[in-house]
């Protein structure tokens, strides 16, 4: 009973509470009156082009990418091109931006410029308005006024994509600067709330600042979460003196949720720091979209309590929904966002309620645009006797001013967020503006623009997310839509380095594989362990006196072993129903899952592979296993052919017979599971040689097999010296196909022995090859930079360039070129070079001696064909190259023809974009390319000509995924269908048919006969 | 007002007679009483089985096609293990034929011998029953109860289906023996209906025969109309004269819609001839099922008053419909008969209306177990005042005996149909049989187990259409079914030559194609006709001497210029719209359509093709322009890869850039088309080197695409000397691709030179070759020899043998070696060699002298490692080879092996199954194969391990058709997936993956996220 009593006393109050909500709701939209946000106003070229964004997503999407590009189309030529890409062909371009483009064309010079001015000056104004100052007395100028009109400020210096330790410290002068001259002009500045104290409002600093931590280091990464961290904090604290010193207030912004983890840990550092906790003036952000938030704020809060240290918190609904939920999608990770807008406030009241209720311990910034939310922060603190210094209220800059008028004259306490710095910068944040403004659940457009029923726009959360799921819309169907195929199928997730267990997990994985080296590894041929003499010790590429394994190297008498057992084995294989088949390949994919850390640790060690890198190899091979399996199951089932009744007519699939799969070391898994898995189930049996480099990682893949329980004599495990039993295991007349991944020369080599027939031979041998790639990237002169560049160190430079999608050139339209070049190589110099092991490396040592020495041939012949713009120093013991970075290659020399598979970039200068192209395709290769522009035209006339197997449109060209990006190429690149995709299996299987004439004596089954 | 006064009247008229037919059937009614036919009597094995059959469609179908095999299971364990095989796995299966085999299995021996016993005197039982007698005395005896009943009869003889000419001799024999020993026992007979005439009922002759015309003309085919008609006259005259000698009736049936034309004609020339214009005792049957019958009758009607000759026609409904319905379907024909019973049932009566008015010059025999169709007749017999002696009432033998007891009572005059012979053949004719008894319309199981309210039963067929169209059930599913593919593909309808005009269009072309004989052919580069000096005649292989074409021989340097005016077409072909591309292949197909029968007269002379290959040739070429055509649309949408927002992949394909197309001469216009229009359509590039011995008729594709406007420089002529250019096109580093189909030697040859990779080449060659084939095809102990031996002769020596699918061994089982053997002898004596344009000529000549060396030396090897068992004189002009049939073959011999490429075939005898599947696997080819069996566990284990690209089930070995049975084999037969076949285009492509970021600051358009 008594829990009945007390369940209704808190309906009594609720209901009490929600009374007075309502109330101040109506007092607020009172003050509100009629005036609209000049975003919404439909008088101006904002409010009609707001309008028509609402009405239209596509011009929507068209504008707001526009909007994105604008900066970078500094000549009247590419403003004039792009207005017209974007906009020329849409029939519901409003009248207003329309003006001009369809009738001009490319041809009508003048009315083209007109309108660019025009567009130009439109889009400005509308981030201007944002932005409270360009430079530091603009600022403080403009600040002067916000404080006159009774406003307080926090401060936030954009730009905070920073890809280079340069860019990190410039962004850290930037705040040193406009600290510099706030400490000055505070002097002059009287406290808001009147009173002499030097705070406003009798209890807060001046002089506010917030802090975006990850522009602090440009290499933060939650793998490197100590490194992260150490780094941050080494820029964040000079700044943090600075603010100390003239007496200011910090908050240390939250961004997207990857460094989540990382700020608090930083804020808890500085705020514990010896030489700042007695400074009670440090706060930090915590976003309530996070379904995590609660459990954040609880910890804070204890934190504080437990350190005794007083804490701030602004509590925000957090800006980067899309993206974290399409993060999350892509990654296979489950959405870590509410994904309604509903339950998103009524964590922010739960927020609300328990900082309030710790309001002796934490300070709240209520920052909000809702006014729901706000006059329950009122009702709330009044609720809780909260003493008016122990919260705030806090806007953005530029947006809905007539919400903040009238939160003023409610509260007195509002705080300006206000961006400042360049225009450039500013776009990235206009646009995040504009997307919360017109996103449909935007609390300001239902108020300002839909004219929603005032009850409706106060109630409360919970009674609000009842009666969507009650009408159906508690949905999100970007966090709803299955991800799996038709087939069942779904990537592997990626790892989630946030995560203190996975990080944890690695280390530990390292720890335990790292006493397991030195061991003697045998061939497994027909189900046994088979010793030779001849014995070779693969070793670890950082460390080369570090033996990973020794390993039995198979003669040819061996491989006639693994052949024969092969043939044994495939009498049964090969009729063994296909869905039998795929049960090994799930079986396997399961052990892998179970095992995905120690198989990582495996290639850290034997392969120089980066966690990332380790992982996703294994993770990819649990694709190749799954999506082959999967693939299978569709093939296994005769398709009936034709429709003519009295005859029935079946086509399916045999397998081949005998595959050998001839592996290379770079992605010494994943590779070797994926053409392993495709010739397995297609119900080939394999005679597996794993490359010499990394035979030990070729063995894990042997134990899946043998875990999932295969049969006997369908795998061979069978690592040798190419020179002893390459030729006689690629001639042999018993094979029927070849699968193989590695390099242009090895390749040709194989195909053109396979294409000898001798007469014992029963069949044609198929050679399935993936080789070479000479990849470029071009970048337009409207790429985004602060996306191509760190891209770009990535596809060049990740796991020493040691891809075969790796970029090796990248191609620069004259216009951008010096722009690039410099924020390339300021990158260059940020990344860390070491063994793969220690997550805060970016870049290992190469494969082996032999592979170091060929890349510095190729590094000395850069010198000679161009002039070397970057260079770096390398740990001495592993095989280390530079990171090496060429200008001025031209199309004809080697470096820009031949593969180097290693860190080493050409940059080629061209002047247009089809010049672009040309070189782009003019390689013997052609494997993975990438294109960084925001030209429609381009990307479009890209799609059909830039010719190779794996285009991508901004983003880097390596990491094609399973089934999302089939990966091959052609010309030198390869033979055969792209590995992970939807005609891969077919090349390990001959098609049949079978065609029954069913008509006997006139009499046709009638089951035929229905449609 | 006169009109619709006719119609008034007509309307009255009609009413008053549908009264008097009620009347009448409500007496035939009351004369059938309760009584049963037996084969519906439940108390009785028969009648429980086809309640059975009745009630579950499955059983039905396994249950007749037991019956059918039966008299092949001459021991006791292969009537158990059919039993079994047919019967154990149906769980519906009636408790009758159920007992024993569940329990007993194959273990069970006793059981199942009893239970075959027992299945085995039931089913024979259900066949005597429809049989008047096995031999002339018992037949006598019978025929003598069946008078004295007050029956008269009709004699059949059984086995109709000869497949030689001695087999026609011999049936002809038995007519002749039966009517000896009528003749004889006529002399006792009392006429029926008394009197002293010694005509039964004053008019008619006792002894009365049918003949199945066709069985008199083993090679009887419509193509051949004169032939046909000749000597089935030759044999039907002794047989008619027998008659006339004893003053008997004969009545000519008719059989399958294909030899009508041949039949009526027959009639006609019997008729009209000297010796018998003035006997008027021959009849002939009318089916009015087939749409035409009432142009059939009208026809028969005219030319019997235009010739003062009066005849007899028996009225029957056709008993092949579900035959002829699967038949035009699976040929692509219209439909040729009503779908609906009624539909017929109205034929019927239109038929009776216009004999009977005629019934001056023309005797009705009414042949119906329709009450309403009879009683129509005697009604209608009775309102035109039709004298007794012009119409009489014809009913089957052992079907529906209280129907034909209640018939004689009401009309006295009813003959029976009564089939004669052995039991085996009897069988086809129980099936048939059963399948009209148990038809969903029969009108004897509506009446006698369904029940059916008398009134409807008795409706007029225009009323019953009315209902049933109004309750939806007037359509067909068999003949509804739309045959066209998803991609809309249809095949092209086969000839059909029961139609004169076709036949006189084939005449015509070749006439018109000798006209044009001789011309100069220069090559087709860019456009353009080039000349060289170096010209070779083309011959016809009948006539060496007559020259088909003049044909200039492309050097090096012509097939450079090919190879350039490629490449450049290339740069724009590529990139034309797939659909734009496949314009070109609709238009080339129209055209052909347009000229086929001249593009068969091409093939006719210059390949020594018979019309019916030469069309299948033509039509294939169309399919072919039409399926790639059809498949490429489908492949052109670049295909969205996974489901992640955020991402946009397509994948995609382009072609691959210059293909080489080497053809062969033996489907000089068909594998050439397809070949080059899957190239063409996937957007490549084409050097066309058509054979050296059909250049006339790969010119007539070079016209083709002409005429189809393709663009300059995708298609090039180039024929020429393989010793020459061969090499050179091969090894040319701009080829992409090669397309070939020929001979494993040269097949090899060029998978081996492409194979070499030299470093100016762009990228690895891609062969598809379709080689040679050594197929076998099985007779199992149990095939059904009627169809296997035509079709061995048909697959082993049509068009010479010259096809890679030919069956050049077939393997039989011990137990039916020598009965297969002797009637494959007596089928191969029984065909005509000469030139392919006289269509009667089966079989012509090879097509040059080299191969008709080869083969001699084949044959003469033939003598040393078999025994030649049949062999036979050829023309002396042309490069003939005879038939050769060899026996005593082992797999190991070189005739088991060798693909031979001509009309020699091994017979090999092999003991079991097992053996047989063992053998035909033996070789290194795996083509085509076929099984003559009606084992379902045998037909089971072949789909399974009979491992060959083709397979086909009771039927031949050749023949395949586009999309229904792609093309291609494996081992040394192929490399490449299946021409015609859904994974053809895929091979002239590279894949493509393009993948867009569509995420820019956080922004995703919103067409993406929705499911």
């Amino acid at each position: 009973m008594l829990f009945i009593g007390v369940q209704e006393r808190a309906v009594m109050e609720n209901s009490r509470l929600e009374g007075r909500i309502l109330e101040r709701g109506r007092e607020f939209f009172r003050h509100i009156g009629d005036e609209k946000p000049s975003i919404f106003n439909k008088n101006w070229w904002t409010g009609k082009v707001m309008d028509a964004s609402m009405a239209n997503e596509p011009f929507k999407v068209q504008l707001f990418r526009f909007i994105d590009v604008l900066p970078y189309l500094t000549t009247e030529e590419t403003l004039g091109r792009h207005l017209e890409e974007y906009f020329a062909k849409d029939e519901n371009v409003p009248a207003v931006l329309k003006w001009g483009i369809k009738t001009t064309g490319i041809g009508g010079r003048l009315g083209m410029k007109l309108l660019g001015k025009t567009v130009r000056k439109n889009i400005e104004n509308m981030a201007l308005q944002f932005i409270v100052g360009g430079t530091v007395p603009e600022t403080v100028k403009n600040l002067k006024k916000l404080r006159e009109q009774g406003f307080a400020f926090t401060l936030d210096v954009l730009g905070e994509t920073t890809v280079s330790e340069k860019e990190a410290d410039e962004y850290v002068e930037c705040y040193l600067r406009l600290l510099e001259g706030l400490q000055e002009a505070q002097q002059d500045w009287p406290a808001l709330g009147g009173g002499d104290s030097g705070f406003d409002w009798g209890h807060a600093p001046q002089v506010n600042v917030s802090v975006k931590p990850s522009a602090l280091y440009s290499q933060a990464h939650p793998a490197d979460f100590e490194g992260s961290v150490g780094h941050i904090l080494e820029r964040l604290k000079p700044l943090c003196r600075k603010v100390v010193e003239l007496g200011g207030f910090l908050c240390i912004d939250t961004e997207m949720r990857k460094y989540k983890e990382i700020i608090f840990e930083l804020y808890r550092r500085l705020r514990s720091d010896a030489e700042f906790k007695d400074y009670p003036h440090l706060g930090l952000a915590v976003q309530v979209y996070l379904k995590e938030s609660d459990k954040d704020v609880n910890a804070l809060l204890d934190w504080s309590r437990q350190q005794r240290l007083p804490i701030s918190i602004r509590l925000v609904k957090g800006a980067y929904w899309d993206y974290e939920l399409v993060l999350a999608r892509q990654n296979g990770w489950p959405v870590p966002t509410y994904t309604i807008k509903a339950q998103t406030d009524a964590a922010f009241e739960r927020g609300v309620d328990k900082i309030l209720q710790n309001h002796d311990t934490c300070h709240l910034a209520c920052a909000s645009h809702n006014v729901r939310s706000c006059c329950y922060v009122m009702e709330k603190a009044r609720e809780l006797k909260v003493p008016d210094d122990r919260y705030e209220f806090q806007v953005l800059f530029g947006m809905a001013e007539p919400f903040r008028k009238a939160l003023l004259k409610m509260t007195n306490r509002v705080r300006l967020y206000c961006p400042q710095g360049k225009l450039l910068a500013g776009m990235a944040y206009l646009i995040r503006r504009l997307l919360e403004n017109t996103s449909n659940e935007s609390f300001l457009r239902q108020t300002f623009t839909e004219g929603r029923q005032l009850e409706r726009l106060l109630e409360s959360p919970p009674t609000n997310l009842e009666r969507l799921a009650a009408e159906g819309k508690d949905k999100s169907p970007l966090a709803e839509i299955t991800l799996a195929s038709k087939s069942g199928f779904t990537n592997e997730p990626f790892v989630d380095y946030t995560n203190v267990g996975v990080r944890q997990s690695f280390y530990e994985a390292i720890t335990e594989v790292k006493k397991q080296l030195g061991k003697t590894y045998s061939l497994h041929i027909k189900g046994k362990d088979v010793s030779t003499a001849d014995i070779i010790d693969s070793v670890n590429p950082a460390q080369p006196n570090q033996v990973i394994g020794r390993v039995c190297q198979a003669g040819r008498e061996q491989v006639q072993d693994a052949i024969t057992a092969s043939k044994e084995a495939f009498q049964t294989w090969r009729d063994t129903p296909p869905r039998q088949r795929t049960q090994y390949l799930f079986k396997a994919a399961e052990v892998a899952r179970r095992r995905k850390y120690e198989l990582c640790a495996w290639q850290v060690l034997e392969a120089g592979k980066q966690w990332n890198q380790a992982y996703n190899d294994v993770a990819e091979a649990i694709d190749f296993l799954e999506y082959y399996a999967r693939e299978m199951i569709a093939l296994a089932e005769p398709r009936k052919m034709g429709r003519v009744p009295g005859e029935d007519n079946r086509y399916f699939y045999q397998p081949k017979g005998l595959a050998a799969v001839i592996a290379p070391w770079n992605f010494p898994l994943a590779i070797s599971c994926g053409m392993c898995a495709a010739a397995i189930v297609t119900g080939n049996c394999v005679i597996y040689k794993p490359s010499h480099q990394t035979p030990v990682v070729g063995h894990t893949l042997l134990q899946l097999f043998i875990e999932a329980g295969l049969p006997v004599g369908v795998f061979n495990y069978v690592p040798g010296r190419g020179s002893v039993m390459g030729d006689f295991l690629v001639d042999h007349p018993d094979l029927a196909l070849i699968a193989f991944t590695g390099s242009m020369e090895v390749g040709l080599r194989i195909i053109e022995r396979a294409g000898r027939t001798p007469p014992n031979q029963s069949s044609v041998k198929k050679v399935i090859a993936e080789m070479g790639g000479k990849n470029a990237v071009i970048i337009d002169d409207d790429a985004d930079l602060d996306e191509a560049v760190p891209q770009i160190i990535d596809s060049a430079f990740g796991y020493q360039g040691q891809k075969c999608s790796a970029c090796s050139r990248v191609i620069v339209l004259d216009t951008i070129y010096d722009r690039f070049l410099k924020r390339l190589l300021d990158a260059a110099r940020s990344v860390k070079i070491g063994p793969a092991e220690d997550p805060s490396n970016f870049m290992g040592p190469v494969i082996d001696a032999s592979a170091r020495k060929i890349i510095y041939e190729y590094i000395k012949l850069a010198g000679r064909e161009g002039k070397i713009v970057y260079t770096c120093e390398v740990p001495e013991v592993g095989y280390y190259v530079p990171i090496t970075i060429v200008e001025g290659i031209m199309p004809q020399h080697r470096l820009a023809q031949e593969e180097i598979f290693g860190p080493v970039l050409s940059v080629m200068r061209v002047q247009d974009f089809k010049q672009a192209l040309d070189w782009a395709n003019s390689t013997r290769f052609a494997l993975t390319g990438a294109i960084f522009s925001r030209s429609p035209e381009h990307l479009q006339l890209a799609r059909q000509e830039f010719r190779v197997g794996n285009l991508y449109f901004n983003r880097g060209s390596t990491g094609a995924i399973v089934e999302r990006q089939p990966f091959g190429g052609f010309k030198m690149s390869g033979v055969g269908s792209k590995a992970g995709g939807p005609d891969y299996l077919l090349q390990f299987m001959d098609p049949r048919t079978v065609t029954e004439n069913t008509m006997r004596r006139g009499l046709v089954p009638v089951d035929e006969i229905a449609p």
